[in-house]
């Protein structure tokens, strides 16, 4: 398929075959970046009318670099080098091998004219959900949503799986996740979660989130959000603060890893968490060690470790007591009028405020999981034809009555408010959780090996907590699946323990609720 | 090469090898205007830390561009093509199998070996010159430049020509020139302009460019330029305006034409004339049929067409009595402090002083073309071998002394001036006064075209010119090649007369020296 895929004579040595499977890698991963660059600007600078070409470049990208992925050389290189490796040792090489053999196994387990149907039912899904949430019409996404249904199902098929279709979708966002995994954690959150979530609403003190909405010039926002970022550790050497409506955080290589935000003159929790939750992904990119730049071994190793990053910066030490008795005074010093009279501990409590509520991204740490959880269960449900599609609207309501304790008015506000399903992400969600948990799996093993790292960050000194992560998360990049990286760094599995002790620990003492779950 | 490169059968009608090649160049097209994005993003947005990353992903995309404007198949589908119609009709496929071919061949003719060494080669003069520049010290770049002439020459030989290896280098940026044609309109120019320089420095009135030479606010200069652009025409729907160093126009498809400029606080000019510039350039390109759209011929013909539009909104709109009398008043509006109190004509004056200089990109209309003559001149004669290198500099000081009568300083402001050279572009200078020539041939046949043309600019409606220069030039992309698209939008050939003529005109008048120039 390229110039440089002449069949190869048998003197072709393992090592030669390395060198132009790791060629082949560099190629495609600069075609990756690139297309990484011309969605970003599509978010954030696209003039208006230029949408449609700009959807026909990115298709070609697409098309040209599942090409390249799928380029049967690549099957062959495998076949010369993976009998010569033990590919479960504990070497780069091995790694290399085993994130090529599954992205390539990937890639062409997918029948062409599946991944070209697949392609144009989620750009008409999504067409359709922007629409259907507009009007907040679920009719009109229904028989999308259909079709996401059936066409992950044939996906999960293509892909292969051993007991349960979600374990396919799941692994896509997960590796080495599953189903059952999800299920256990899962349940053992709920029901730490619920007892705090009605402690709180039926015992707790009142705490007002009043400080924080007030009218904040976006011009300090962004300052103090900037100042913050790099603070942490975030590089503009190798990185950029912009707008967007939704914020994010993209890579295009570890030494360009870019953040957006959004300034709501009249709330300060967007710009400001927002922003550290970015820098928090982006730190992650910008970690990883050069030595893998431009192969399969250089790219974040899923989602569920990236929203760690990303949570670790967010909750664990933006929304800590400790992090804003250094951070405070400054804020104070941009927002004098606004916040010269509020205590620290009165500011502490109205970003930290617990309400159970109908949207997610806006959700407090408490409820956030539950919102997640309604998800999966729908989409499990979904999936195994135990929910029909259009009983959906009613399932979702049901489920946040019983978790939250809400009902959304209309389903903009209820059953569309995500975009996921509407780009056929299923299996997707768990990934927020399992983030949450490992955040405070990690944050509790930087703490133990780090004594200071508490009175650190109570100072502004962030280095140590960095380098704990650089080391034991950020450098390795994909060399480590995800469950192994958990446990060399932090010597646990998945465990949602020591996540509910954190929550009922800090809200508890928050609202003044000690009682039964703060031992738990 | 790609997966739709099976053998053809013989069953194949040159209308299935017709839609083959139109499906290739769309692929082509798409990675071209990929490059561009990132080409963009790396002059306005990059982080300083990713010049290296990005400038791997550009070379792999020009690599990955090369192998499909390369493939073989396009020689085959040509050879089907070819023989079934006639390359000179006056027809879109006629003019598509031409600019293919054309394309074709130039790729082809070069050795991959060659295209690498030079690429290298190019890298490491560009990284010298800007030493070499900074610390104006020629003997940094001498070597570079002595591997430009030679691989300068080796392309030649490569691509091929009749007369003179300066003619298949030109060819590239100006097709169906020829160094025979450039010598004999410089000629003309030359011995018109020469008098004129001389005639307004002898006998000139005093003319004081210090009504541009204030402070004026960014802010204003920038909504001042837009609004300029947005009323000549420029469609911010499908473009945008940043801020760089040195200003461009780039074009990701007619869809989005985005344009630069860089603000001077103390100096009107450079953002207000270079946004006119770069404004006449992307109208341009956002003018291309859309029926050309991902094909070979939805590209701009030639630099000196591009030029052609620059020059005409930049100078014989944007520096033209008729226009300020409208625009004038906003401008005193916007700047009521700084020109509230100088008058139209002073103003008018000021932005068409004419005054010899070093600095090719800073000079006036009337001296601009003897800077390019020069640079022309010198690099006939390097690659002839009528110059050595080591003897540029002071041939070049010469040279500026016999033009314009002012000698360099330094090599700096001397013969190390241009980007040019440095990044192996040599034939590339004289477009930009073919471009001046063929700008005031287009103007004068819109308004032979359109009576009211100039009471129009007076009143601020520029449809009409627009509108002409749509019909007669933008549109066709690379339909006609330039020669025939001049004359069929003037119904002459490249002609000096008409520019010496407005030079003359417009000059004369101007600084008080009517005399035996202006009737020439």
């Amino acid at each position: 398929m390229t110039t440089s895929g002449d069949t190869r004579t048998p003197k072709d040595t393992p090592k030669d075959v390395l060198t132009e499977l790791k060629a082949h890698q560099a190629v495609v991963s600069d075609l990756v970046q690139a297309q990484a660059v011309l969605s970003w600007d599509e978010n954030v600078y696209l003039p208006p009318g230029a949408a449609a070409a700009r959807g026909q470049q990115l298709a070609t990208l697409s098309k040209v670099i599942h090409e390249r992925a799928t380029d049967p050389q690549i099957g062959d290189w495998l076949e010369v080098l993976e009998p010569s490796n033990d590919t479960k040792a504990d070497t780069d090489e091995a790694a290399l091998l085993r994130e090529t053999r599954r992205g390539y196994d990937q890639a062409t387990k997918l029948p062409e004219d599946f991944v070209e149907t697949f392609t144009r039912a989620r750009s008409a899904a999504q067409s359709a959900w922007v629409g259907a949430r507009a009007t907040s019409d679920f009719s009109q996404f229904e028989p999308h949503l259909e079709k996401m249904v059936e066409l992950n199902l044939r996906q999960a098929d293509y892909l292969g799986f051993e007991s349960h279709p979600y374990d396919a979708l799941h692994d896509l966002y997960e590796p080495g996740s599953s189903t059952e995994k999800v299920r256990a954690v899962f349940a053992e959150l709920r029901d730490a979660t619920v007892p705090l979530v009605r402690d709180i609403a039926e015992r707790g003190r009142n705490v007002s989130d009043a400080p924080v909405h007030q009218t904040f010039p976006e011009d300090g926002q962004e300052a103090f959000a900037v100042k913050m970022a790099a603070a942490f550790g975030y590089d503009f050497e190798h990185g950029r603060l912009d707008r967007t409506v939704h914020p994010f955080a993209t890579s295009f290589s570890k030494y360009d890893v870019r953040i957006t935000t959004r300034y709501e003159p009249g709330f300060l929790n967007p710009a400001l968490f927002g922003t550290l939750h970015e820098a928090g992904h982006a730190m992650y990119e910008q970690g990883i060690s050069s030595a893998y730049d431009r192969s399969a071994l250089g790219y974040a190793v899923s989602l569920g470790i990236h929203e760690s990053q990303s949570r670790l910066w967010e909750n664990l030490v933006g929304r800590s007591h400790g992090f804003w008795r250094w951070a405070y005074p400054q804020l104070q010093e941009t927002f004098s009028e606004q916040l010269g009279e509020v205590s620290l501990d009165d500011f502490y409590a109205a970003i930290n405020k617990v309400e159970p509520s109908l949207i997610r991204v806006e959700a407090d740490e408490v409820t956030y999981n539950l919102h997640v959880m309604v998800r999966f269960e729908l989409e499990l449900a979904l999936l195994e034809g135990a929910l029909k599609v259009s009983e959906l609207p009613e399932a979702w309501n049901a489920k946040y009555k019983e978790y939250l304790g809400v009902v959304p008015p209309n389903d903009a506000e209820g059953c569309l408010q995500d975009i996921h399903w509407s780009i056929g992400m299923m299996g997707y969600f768990p990934t927020y959780t399992l983030g949450n948990i490992m955040s405070v799996q990690l944050f509790e093993a930087a703490k133990a090996a780090q004594p200071t790292l508490e009175t650190d960050l109570e100072q502004g000194r962030f280095e140590g907590l960095l380098g704990w992560l650089r080391e034991n998360v950020h450098e390795h990049g994909s060399r480590y699946q995800p469950a192994e990286l958990l446990k060399r760094a932090t010597g646990s599995d998945l465990d949602a323990g020591p996540y509910v002790a954190y929550l009922n620990k800090k809200f508890r003492a928050l609202y003044g609720v000690e009682g039964d779950g703060a031992d738990k």
